[in-house]
C-alpha cells in the first residue's frame, strides 16, 4: 500500500431531515457516501455537527479510509439555516477536522449544483419555498422565511389552502367540490375535528395535504384550480423579481417543481432552465474551488 | 331584615382573557358585578370554574350577600369554547351551586344581547372572527376556527398580512409603501429579525399589528388598501352566507367592527343592524328565560 497525500473532496448537504455526504478522490470519482439525521444548523447547531461527522464516518468507511484521512479532506458544506447570522458565527468557531471547510446555506450548494458552478438562480418549491441566486460570487435570497406565517406558494401552503377551503365549505361559506368533500370525509365532516387534528401541525404535515391539491387539479376540481391560480400568481411574482434582478436562468427544484412549471405560461417557462447537477455536486464544486492538485 | 326567597339572576360572560359577571334582583336592577381571569372552558376547564366562582363571589359581596344566596340564583353562562363537545360534557358534570344554570358559548350570549333576545345574527371581528345566529332556538356558527390556520379576515389576520407584505417588500418582490417601511424600520429592515420576533407569536400579538393597517388605510397607503380589499372580500362572503341562510339582521361586534363596516358598500350595510345590549345582558336574558317570579 502506497501512502498518498492527494486531496479528497467532500460534499455535504445538510437539510432539516437528512444530512447527505459524498466523498470523491482527486480525480472526481465517488469513493464513498454517507447519510445521517437532521442538519439544520440554525435550530439545532450541535446536532448538526453530530450528523455531519456521523455521515462523514460512513463515507470514509465505504472508501476504506478512517479518521487519519481527515487532513486530506477539502469540504464544501451547505446547511439548512446556514445563512442565518447566528449560524455563521457558530460554524466559524467549530474546530473541524478537515484540511479546509467552506460553509454556505443548503440553497447555495443547490444553486451551484443546478448550474454546474455557473452564475444562475434556483427556486426551490417543496415543503417550503425559497429562491437563491449567485452572480459573480454575490448571492441573494427570496422568500423562505418559514411556515405558517410566510412561505406562501409552498407545499405546506398548498395544504393550508386545502384546509381553509374545506373549513369554509363545512361552514357553508363556499360550496363543496370533490376535493373538499374528500378532505372533510376524513374528519367526519366536522370542522372541529380538523381544527383539533391540525392544531400543532408541522410544515411537513401540512405539505402532505398538497398531494390532494395536485391530484384534484389534474381532475380540474374547481377549488383545486383556485389554489393553483393563487400559487401561480405567487410564483410569477417571485420569478419576475428574480429575473428582473439579474436576468439569469432559473432552475426549479423541489418536490413540487414539476407541478408548478406544468401550469406556467410560456412567457415564464422561458425564464427557466434545466438542472445540471444535484446539491451534493454543488457542494463538491465548492470544496474543490481553488484547490490545486 | 326580612328573609326573601325571590330569585336572583346572574349573567356570566367568560372569554379567553376575562370572566365578567352581572347580578340582578328579580326586578332586573343590577346589584353586583364581578371580574376574574381567563374562562375558556375548552382550553382550561378547571380554571374556568375557578374564574366563574371568583367573579360570582365578588358580585355577591357587592350586593351584600354571601354564598347562602346561591340557591336563589338563576345563571345564564356563556363561555369561550363552550360550544365544543368536550366542553359541553365537562359543564354538564359540574355540580354547580346555583338553583339553575344554563351553559352556552360566549357567541350565543353576545347574539342574544345584541338582538335583545330576538332572532338574529352577529359577526364578531376582533382578534379572531366568528359568526353566530339564533333563529327559533336553533343556532349556527360561521368561521371562528382559530389563528393562524383559520380566522381569515380577523385582526390577527390583518397583522399577518402586514407581516407578509413587509417581508415581501424586504425581499424585493413588491415595492415598499409607508406602511411596510414603518414596520420594517422597527426590525432594522431585516426579514430575519421579523421572523425571529414573530416565530411564536400569539393571535393577540399578531392582532396588535392590525392597528398599523387601520391607520395606514386611512392614509390610503396602497398595501393597506390591498389588505382592506382582501378583508372586505372575506367579510362579504361571510355576510352573504349568513344572510342567505336566515335573512336575519346582522350586528357587527368586536374591536374591528367599525373599521370593517366603514368600508362596506351600501348593499352590505343594509344587512346590518345596531346592537341592543352587551353579552352580559344576553346572559341575563338566558338566565331569566322561563323563570316565573
Amino acid at each position: 500500500m502506497t501512502v498518498t497525500l492527494e486531496p479528497l473532496f467532500l460534499g455535504i448537504d445538510g437539510g432539516g431531515t437528512h444530512c447527505r455526504v459524498r466523498l470523491t478522490d482527486h480525480s472526481g470519482a465517488i469513493i464513498g457516501n454517507g447519510l445521517a439525521g437532521s442538519a439544520n444548523v440554525y435550530s439545532n447547531p450541535y446536532g448538526t455537527l453530530e450528523s455531519i461527522m456521523q455521515a462523514v464516518d460512513q463515507a470514509l468507511e465505504q472508501a476504506g479510509l478512517d479518521c487519519q484521512a481527515m487532513p486530506r479532506i477539502y469540504a464544501g458544506i451547505g446547511l439548512a439555516g446556514g445563512a442565518m447570522p447566528a449560524a455563521v458565527d457558530f460554524l466559524q468557531q467549530w474546530q473541524h477536522p478537515f484540511a479546509k471547510a467552506r460553509f454556505v446555506s443548503d440553497s447555495h450548494i443547490a444553486c451551484l449544483g443546478a448550474h454546474a458552478g455557473a452564475d444562475g438562480s434556483i427556486l426551490i418549491i417543496g415543503t417550503g419555498i425559497s429562491g437563491w441566486s449567485i452572480v459573480e460570487g454575490r448571492t441573494r435570497s427570496w422568500s423562505g422565511w418559514g411556515f405558517p406565517f410566510a412561505d406562501t406558494g409552498s407545499g405546506a401552503w398548498l395544504g393550508l389552502r386545502l384546509y381553509q377551503l374545506t373549513i369554509d365549505a363545512l361552514d357553508g361559506i363556499i360550496p363543496h367540490t370533490e376535493m373538499t368533500l374528500a378532505m372533510a370525509a376524513d374528519y367526519q365532516h366536522r370542522a372541529e375535528n380538523m381544527v383539533q387534528a391540525f392544531q400543532q401541525a408541522s410544515p411537513a404535515q401540512m405539505a402532505e395535504l398538497a398531494v390532494r391539491v395536485v391530484e384534484h387539479a389534474a381532475l380540474e376540481d374547481r377549488h383545486a384550480l383556485t389554489i393553483v391560480a393563487e400559487q401561480q400568481k405567487i410564483i410569477r411574482s417571485l420569478l419576475t423579481s428574480m429575473h428582473t434582478f439579474n436576468h439569469q436562468p432559473i432552475a426549479l427544484l423541489g418536490g413540487l417543481s414539476e407541478f408548478v412549471s406544468s401550469h406556467l405560461t410560456e412567457e415564464f417557462k422561458q425564464l427557466l432552465t434545466g438542472t445540471a447537477g444535484d446539491p451534493l455536486s454543488g457542494a463538491l464544486l465548492l470544496a474543490s474551488e481553488g484547490v490545486t492538485i
